[in-house]
């Protein structure tokens, strides 16, 4: 697409779609969702929060382009669940929607999972367009076409690939957003330094106040940038198949206590605890640099994230948790380590390593 | 893969995946599925009826080559639906199948629809392989990638493509399939005469009593060529943009009859009706030649398939019911139509034909 009325934006190669970035682009939402994906309809998916902020606006200006519905869910991750998508799929062919429907995902990564399943599932699949809302949505889910849904047993376990026509990132959408928030989506541009960039995970440290504070000229380096890495790795993998799984790091065991939390504990605030364990668990297997874990303990805490498990988690119900885990392969649980700060460890395994239950049992204690 | 144990069997290359055709290949059907598909846990979903007479050998001849269990749903097109998928999605998830399983559809058109939709958004997607036990389901629905479930609002609304791993037929199972299945399913293969083949068209006129009986030298090539066929299609256009949309011949009206038949029309049959239906539909709008209604007419009468709406279903019902459909684009609903026996009309308009209400009432009434 061309980023129509997006002169000075920034925009970034994800593959098959691109991922455009700038303060105040939400004004520029309609003109360039009918350029990426041009539809009969359009249906507006967002949640209470967000809808009742930015819907609105967005829906009058679809209304000159094509037959426009709106639909909303519940705030929160207890409301990705298939009920949902079914409710959803179902107000969308009661209002007569045809193949020729283009799906907006408005909100943050609950709206954009369940929006994108809705999607991709609709008459065999519709187009979605991103716009994501949240600090965590716009630097991690909305970019990658992983959609779905949770189920009592765990997150995400239903879903599908589902790449976007377009994503859409107005940094200015976060100045609404709860601190807590904000700070869980640091937790993944932190990730992002780990993985592959230690010069972005220094950054983030210097600039760890201002970004708290979503000032915008280092708000929209920091989407920049993780976007720029995020998009990289799926570049070349797609389907998780390998480089993909390093994105993982954090996560085995960050699901784990989410689930086991109830969901009380941010996707982010989990991933943060699940980053020092996961690499404490790579240094004392011996493929993480000495003081690994520490570095990215301390960039966490002056990020005002949590940095250990709860107390009221049982260790053995977050391991027991882990094995339910999408990434278990063979019945092994497998984590994606970190060498260093920047490097991720194991590619000659495919980036996935099989960690035995003892340790993990070790550091969750 | 090695079609391993398949000697003297018929391949056909359907894109990504090949379709194995023979008499008792069932025999051979694990070695096939571990070729095509390696898994560390594989799960057969079938229904009760095909369940009982063909499940436990092949769970037997799995158990060889990992961890297997045994999904079963109520045979009928009424248990397509959310709920069977999410029980079936919730069962696999309790047994613990990790990404790294292999889902196989042993049954009809129901099961492997079914079937394939839980492997579609399973994880984000698990191979499958389909093993269809049904007429319909061998010349049509195993072949092409199209899984999904129906809805209160109509058929196949929701889902995804999914292609196989691999397609294993074995038309012995045609034996215990009852009369009005085999009927049925003919419906497709002289659909597939219609659309691309006026010499198949014939042949199966010449030949519909040893098809009706399922003698096997007949019935191998009558699935054979309506799988080329298919196949041929789908490879060209996988997506359903263009040229597959010849496959809905019929399927517009079909569509709508089996629905507001509360499905006591099989598909096939309900397909058969709406071939005659659609094909007066094109010879009222001047595109195909006439006598072509009727050639199709006295084909699906020699195979012992219904011609007319029951007279039970509102022609009214039946229309409102194609504003439903899928095909529906920009608020129209759309037909794809034959010019004459063994060719289809519209390839101007992406084999894709708007006709007014007026005219659909008329051939309904």
């Amino acid at each position: 697409m061309s980023a129509a009325g997006a002169e000075g934006s920034r925009s970034i190669d994800a593959g098959s779609y691109r991922v455009i970035i700038d303060t105040g682009l939400r004004h520029d939402y309609a003109a360039m969702i009918v350029a990426a994906a041009p539809a009969h309809h359009y249906v507006v998916i967002t949640d209470d929060t967000v809808g009742a902020q930015y819907a609105e606006p967005l829906v009058v200006a679809l209304a000159r382009h094509g037959r426009v519905s709106s639909e909303r869910v519940p705030a929160g991750e207890a409301h990705k669940t298939r009920d949902s998508w079914a409710r959803l799929t179902d107000s969308m062919l009661a209002t007569g929607c045809g193949r020729d429907t283009t799906v907006i995902a408005l909100g943050g990564g609950v709206v954009g999972d369940l929006a994108g399943f809705v999607a991709a599932t609709y008459m065999r699949g519709v187009p979605v367009v991103q716009c994501p809302t949240s600090l965590l949505a716009m630097i991690d889910a909305s970019v990658g076409g992983k959609t779905g849904v949770d189920t009592a047993a765990g997150k995400n376990l239903v879903g599908a690939f589902h790449p976007p026509a377009v994503v859409l990132i107005d940094v200015e959408t976060l100045a609404t957003l709860p601190p807590a928030h904000r700070r869980a989506g640091l937790a993944e541009a932190i990730k992002h330094g780990v993985i592959a960039d230690a010069d972005y995970f220094e950054r983030i440290g210097a600039e760890v106040s201002d970004l708290l504070e979503v000032r915008p000229a280092a708000t929209v380096e920091l989407v920049v940038r993780s976007v720029e890495i995020k998009s990289a790795v799926v570049r070349a993998d797609p389907r998780e198949r390998g480089l993909r799984r390093t994105l993982n790091f954090g996560h085995t065991l960050g699901h784990a206590l989410e689930h086991v939390s109830g969901y009380s504990l941010l996707h982010g605030e989990a991933v943060a605890i699940g980053m020092v364990l996961e690499a404490r668990l790579a240094e004392r297997i011996g493929i993480a640099a000495s003081g690994t874990a520490k570095r990215i303990e301390a960039l966490l805490r002056r990020a005002e994230l949590p940095v250990e498990p709860p107390r009221s988690l049982s260790p053995e119900a977050v391991l027991e948790a882990t094995r339910r885990d999408k990434k278990a392969s063979k019945g092994a649980v497998t984590y994606s380590l970190p060498a260093g700060i920047g490097t991720m460890a194991g590619e000659e395994r495919d980036w996935s390593i099989e960690v035995g239950d003892a340790l993990v049992r070790e550091v969750l204690a």
